[in-house]
């Protein structure tokens, strides 16, 4: 290794003149760009770690120093082997097996990906091991935050409803591993999709018809040599996503894929031969302080709850995931934000009618009001749109992600709203100023245009107004909450300018509570409580009608384009088909292979 | 026309069978296939124009019927021909010119683009023309959104600051226009970039060294025959985005490019010859009713407020965008976060080896503290820093939706976090568990542990607690806000378990709360008050430290990859190289110009 500072050294490693721009390449391109800088990736690993002293930060650090020195910009193939992979072989293999992988694996001979889930046994705190030769030594440093990854195609967060088996067959001492259903297909894993050629696989595991939960099993997913997959390996990429797109996130079928009963991860568990019997036998070591076995209990419950009795992933389509309130609140609101904004384009519409006709009459009054009233709901609308498709498309979960829930793209065309055709900030501060100077008319007792007639109620109901839990009440509430605020605006803009302070330095000090005038969101604390609890009741009543709600919209399935929300619902067969389509998985072997992660299997760093 | 329904009809134009889908293309494929699809946009326009009534709601109603029913997934290289370069023609030419331009634009005979800024005329109301032959009848209703166009690269809401010229030149009775510098270069007008052959231009008119103020010219941009640019154009596609890359927004620099006298548009103002002087007249022919000189000096006067005597675009890379308060108030709290995030990793990693070591002590006392601190953790730093990043990004206004500025990439990577390793809603739902079995023990007055030993103050000290405007004031704030709403949320599953709802019921009807329990993010109102106060004049003192707090995180500009946030700010300079690089650039007609924009330039629709 040369004596060159770090910098330099990635630098002289990641020099890409001349080549295009990552941004302009196409979904195939991005991926087989990231292969090659996969070597670069494990040098910097190697490079940084030698330069740590060892002391107790030097995992997080070398994640840090790694993170903020080595062009993984958009994501690796390799992340999830050096964050994942190599921790597994470390926290759950037992010795044996530790001696056989671990080495491999550092050396990146082989390169794998982690199918875990919550309910799988966790990578626990593992001895100190050689420094040189791993940079490992902290890894479970990490660990706490890898909770939840989503392995089935149809199953996320629900941990038991895992359907990818593991069946052993005592007479040739094998693991036959299947995924028996579409949903059951491993989905996500980083690098499965071309790069990995071993996966730890997490499995139900059945012996003698038997079932003896969920264990992790190591499998050979490619051809060391030609990279092929083996025999009922059905790998690939998923498709393109919303970011990460150097990251080859892949599914896998299995069919009858037999994998030696050493193959399963033993530091914990092992199946055992009992010859007496001629069966097998589950051989828990179970170490007493499992930190896990304490969390997980937690957890599940967390993750199994069934609201309403109806709680089964295993029916499929019918599984009703808007039945949990905090799913309700996020998905509701958007619907009913659609409701209002058509409401509020056909007021505007009407207004600029009205103002247009005042205008061939030669009246320029309710100009400003307009323009006011235009710049806010242009801000407001776009701002409130992209906020509720960016809700919407994390309310989905992992498959939100995916660029074929076209989630991404309607984000994509949402938040452009928000800075073009005025920045939404700049048009929320023309609103205020229109409000600080009809509120000086307002207190001058004169008369006010319509949209703003109820700052007058304000001097007038402000000591008597009471909360009514009315729809009357509510917009009683939102017009003195609203008043109020500009009130206070209004106070501080006078208080900076006897202060000496001059006009527009007074208003800049003042812009952000401005800001939050025009967009007349607040209310007081009490009034909320009153509407929190009957929101939570409405949100049950409307719950029924939500999907009516939705389908009125009339957005034909060709529109929506998204393998989430078509008609037929047959949300999986979607996902599948449009990773299908990808043209990384036209051939089973990525060109890339052979020039950049051959080499570096067989050592050549 | 055939008699067939809407839906069929878009649905017979649009079938893409066999081809890859968008997402998996290039930034120049997806191009390329957007302008595969223009016919189709102006066949569905007349199409659905055909079957309005002619109401006084048309024009909406086509726009969104259009959106409903079109397949613009992701924007289309006409949409500013259709919205704004038509009704451009129809408000601010004059008859002559309106004939002349009008049905070329219509049916599609040319392809412009608009490039108009605020400070320029605006299209006013037109009268109604002959609606079977445009379907534009009511363009002027969507207007008033049509505010703060970005025009120039170094120019966006300050107006005054446009830098292209249009100098009279009485001889030869043509304007020369010039873009004299980097930063007037046109930015942004969507259809520039390959697809437009003409383009309305806003520029500072000057006539015998005269400054007139800003005026709008029709320019032919390319050859009708070979889209060649025209000597003196240069014209080209600005670079991938965060989404919209179906349209090519284009760059336009202009070197003495000039145009006839009447092609300056003449509905308002024209220059007209005065023979017995030698000399050239502007002559301006404003309406009485102008509702855009009512409303725009309010604009001006917004855009081009000088907070510090700062204020001034024309020095290039000086100008301090931070002095505004309201984008300190966006910037200065993602620079805080970062701090805190990095003091929170701090103390996680703390307590982890602290329950390392109690655990290899036999003590399992503090592991549901930790279980519930890494999963809040884990919810709350992926969703603050997902929402800073996309704060940032807003905060740049149009820059930061290049992808060059590698913010949308960022943003994607910071998304990602939300919904991997443990769905933040689920995560934080298991720390309000944890918070709700605590507060019990907390009532029983047991022994907390130390990150929630504040629940034992607040039973201590409820009724006496008085807010402080100290650090430490605030922190107790926050702890009693905090503690309330644990008290809440327990009170309300109490309440809901006495009226015989089951536990888990009320658990889900209360969740939402729970949620927010676990945010700990709200304080009371008069307390909000006083830290909005001390808060905006900290913004004023961290100003002039805002550099070197960020400067201190130490990102090299290689990992950065930003075209903005690079050490000697050459940002302009940046943006124009990454866009040229593109490789839709690399050829100054794109293949689809003979494939399609030609065959619909010559009427065959």
């Amino acid at each position: 290794m040369c004596s060159c500072g770090l910098e330099e050294f990635v630098c002289s490693q990641t020099q890409e003149t001349n080549k295009i721009p990552y941004d302009y390449l196409s979904h195939k391109e991005k991926y087989e760009r990231a292969v090659e800088n996969v070597a670069v990736v494990f040098k910097c690993i190697h490079k940084i770690y030698e330069e740590m002293d060892g002391s107790n930060d030097a995992y997080r650090d070398t994640i840090v120093r790694f993170l903020k020195r080595t062009p993984c910009n958009d994501g690796s193939p390799v992340a999830v082997h050096i964050l994942m992979f190599l921790p597994a072989i470390l926290g759950q293999a037992s010795a044996e097996q530790r001696a056989q992988w671990l080495p491999r694996a550092i050396n990146a001979n082989i390169i794998g990906t982690f199918a875990q889930d919550a309910a799988a046994p966790k990578p626990r705190p593992a001895r100190p091991i050689d420094k040189s030769r791993t940079g490992l030594r902290h890894a479970h440093l990490v660990l706490p935050f890898f909770l939840n990854l989503q392995t089935e195609l149809g199953h996320g967060t629900f941990i038991r409803g895992l359907e990818t088996t593991a069946t052993y067959d005592s007479k040739t001492k094998e693991f036959i591993l299947n995924t028996p259903t579409l949903t059951s297909s491993k989905w996500w894993p980083g690098g499965l999709g071309h790069t990995a050629n071993y996966c730890v696989v997490v499995a139900q595991l059945y012996i003698n018809a038997k079932h003896y939960g969920i264990h992790s099993f190591m499998l050979q997913l490619r051809d060391e040599e030609t990279h092929i997959p083996l025999p009922g390996v059905e790998v690939g990429n998923i498709g393109a996503k919303f970011g990460l797109n150097s990251v080859d996130n892949g599914f896998l079928r299995l069919k009858n894929v037999r994998i030696p009963r050493t193959h399963m991860f033993m530091k914990y568990a092992k199946v055992l031969e009992c010859k007496d019997m001629d069966s097998s036998l589950l051989v828990l070591e179970k170490l007493k302080t499992d930190p896990e076995s304490i969390s997980r209990p937690e957890s599940e419950k967390e993750l199994d709850q069934d609201p309403n009795g109806k709680w089964d992933w295993n029916r499929g389509p019918e599984v009703q995931i808007l039945d949990f309130n905090t799913q309700q609140h996020k998905l509701l609101i958007s619907i009913a934000t659609y409701y209002a904004f058509n409401s509020l384009a056909d007021e505007l519409s009407k207004v600029h009618e009205e103002v247009t006709l005042d205008l061939q009459k030669g009246s320029l009054l309710r100009l400003p009001e307009l323009h006011a009233l235009a710049c806010c709901l242009k801000a407001i609308c776009s701002s409130d749109t992209a906020a509720c498709v960016e809700q919407c498309r994390l309310a989905c979960g992992g498959h939100g992600y995916m660029s074929s829930s076209n989630l991404p793209i309607i984000y994509g065309m949402a938040t452009a709203a928000c800075t073009y055709e005025g920045e939404n900030t700049v048009l929320l501060l023309q609103t205020a100023r229109f409000l600080v100077k009809t509120w000086q008319a307002a207190k001058n007792r004169e008369v006010l245009m319509s949209t703003v007639s109820y700052f007058a109620m304000f001097f007038e109901f402000r000591e008597s107004f009471c909360w009514e839990n009315s729809m009357d009440g509510i917009m009683r509430g939102f017009e003195i909450v609203a008043a109020s605020h500009i009130d206070k605006c209004v106070k501080n803009i006078e208080k900076r300018m006897k202060s000496g302070m001059p006009y527009e330095d007074a208003w800049n000090l003042t812009s952000i509570q401005l800001v939050a005038a025009a967009e007349y969101t607040t209310i007081s604390k009490q009034d909320i409580e009153l509407l929190n609890h009957r929101y939570e009741e409405l949100l049950t009543k409307i719950r029924p009608n939500a999907v009516g709600l939705v389908d009125a919209f009339d957005f034909s399935d060709d529109v929506l384009n998204s393998t989430l929300g078509a008609y037929d619902g047959r949300v999986y067969e979607r996902l599948m088909a449009e990773a299908l389509k990808s043209p990384l998985n036209a051939e089973p072997v990525n060109r890339t292979f052979h020039t950049h992660l051959k080499p570096l299997m067989r050592g050549k760093l």
